[in-house]
């Protein structure tokens, strides 16, 4: 084996978003291989010289399958000295490194991750708010949302009023994610941001409640929701009688969110 | 007011982790107010020009309370164009941002954020796995580990087994953080593989369980924990049995906040 195959995190947009060392692996690439949701700006940054591949799905229809990309990898990596890999955000959240990973350890091919910025993160930045503000959360919960009746992705029924969560991905029906997280048991005053594009260029930010979440205007994709105590604008307003009201059976409890 | 404080992530400890807004920023700053767990490496690249003020703790002693901080951000912010609060990986992750960004909004001081690389992805890139491999996982849980009897930092009991916890700061007391994991019922054979000084030069990795914790080597601080299914050497060791074990075993108990 001559080469390595660098699992690169593209960060969530902005190109300057990207790390140091992904943008140093993507000026030295041989070539490059890229999910469709990695940004144009980032593209740009690629060595001229460099192959470059678009593995990713677009339109809902698949380019390559996840098979044949783990076979592109190990082949590219026999024949060619950097091969990037290169996943929107970080490789080592929602973007199925581990298939990967597997592929290239059992190859026995030499590889690296390199992390970068979550969109989740710069979804939080764009808003403004610290995901663990220590008044009102000490913990966060990345997940997604499937639209599949199976629940294991969407465990959200043991959040607790300490902990933020962070949905990636949530699609366009904003009233059914309205509605899974009222089944979760989230109170519909329970403040909610929505996020369009972080730190891109039509990046859009909407402030909203569970409940509310259902009459907001849709926000194109990549979007994601962030919500918990700390995605008040005020965080002040929301009073230690919402804390309380919230220890035992979380009832629907009226708070001010401006 | 004249300036912008920058709210900016320093990553996980390599420099070259470092977006290259950060970088750029460090390079263009007038004044930066760091953390103590930024490393010397990252530190380096701040502009020979600038003013830096170390305002984290060292040796468990505060050098300025977050009130003092707060109030020079928004005095500097009064005489210097570009003010850097530089903290140690993202800082929307445990690192008292929210404070700050009240203290800033109150003050009318024009402030942005920019997300870096948390330690929790960088471990995860350090470990080699994927925190949402699909096959095990599908959400990721950030934590901390805190000592104190009130469980609000740690509600745990929740964790499903397509659940990853990411315990940030678990401490020296490894028994004591493996006797808390087992109180929150995760199963004594759950892999868990601890990080020490990810991405830095002195970065160790040790592959471990909720069990086996209890024995281990204590690893140098700042280090991390990464527990659940994705946390194995080789995922696909952890059998359909280990789920079907997993799956009545979990009371899904709330703990009471008050």
């Amino acid at each position: 084996m001559k080469g390595r195959v660098y699992l690169v995190g593209a960060g969530p947009g902005d190109p300057e978003l990207l790390t140091l060392k992904a943008a140093r692996l993507l000026a030295q690439a041989d070539i490059v291989l890229h999910d469709s949701l990695v940004s144009r700006e980032v593209l740009a940054r690629i060595s001229a010289g460099a192959e470059v591949i678009d593995v990713g799905k677009r339109c809902r229809r698949k380019l390559l399958t996840q098979e044949e990309i783990n076979t592109l990898l190990s082949g590219y990596a026999a024949s060619h000295e950097i091969v990037v890999r290169l996943k929107g955000g970080d490789p080592s959240m929602f973007g199925r490194a581990g298939e990967e990973l597997q592929a290239l350890r059992e190859a026995n091919v030499d590889f690296e991750i390199v992390p970068g910025v979550t969109s989740g993160l710069a979804g939080a930045a764009a808003a403004g708010i610290s995901l663990t503000d220590r008044r009102v959360a000490s913990q966060v919960l990345f997940s997604t949302f499937s639209r599949t009746p199976d629940a294991n992705a969407m465990d959200w029924g043991c959040l607790t009023p300490a902990t933020t969560l962070v949905l990636y991905m949530p699609g366009p029906d904003y009233l059914e994610v309205s509605r899974r997280l009222a089944a979760a048991g989230l109170p519909p005053d329970l403040p909610c941001v929505i996020v369009s594009g972080a730190s891109g260029a039509e990046q859009q930010v909407c402030w909203t409640s569970v409940e509310a979440l259902s009459f907001e205007q849709k926000l194109p994709a990549p979007a994601l929701m962030i919500v918990g105590r700390i995605a008040a604008k005020q965080i002040q307003k929301i009073g230690d009688a919402f804390l309380r009201g919230r220890s035992t059976a979380l009832p629907a409890q009226r708070v001010s969110i401006s």
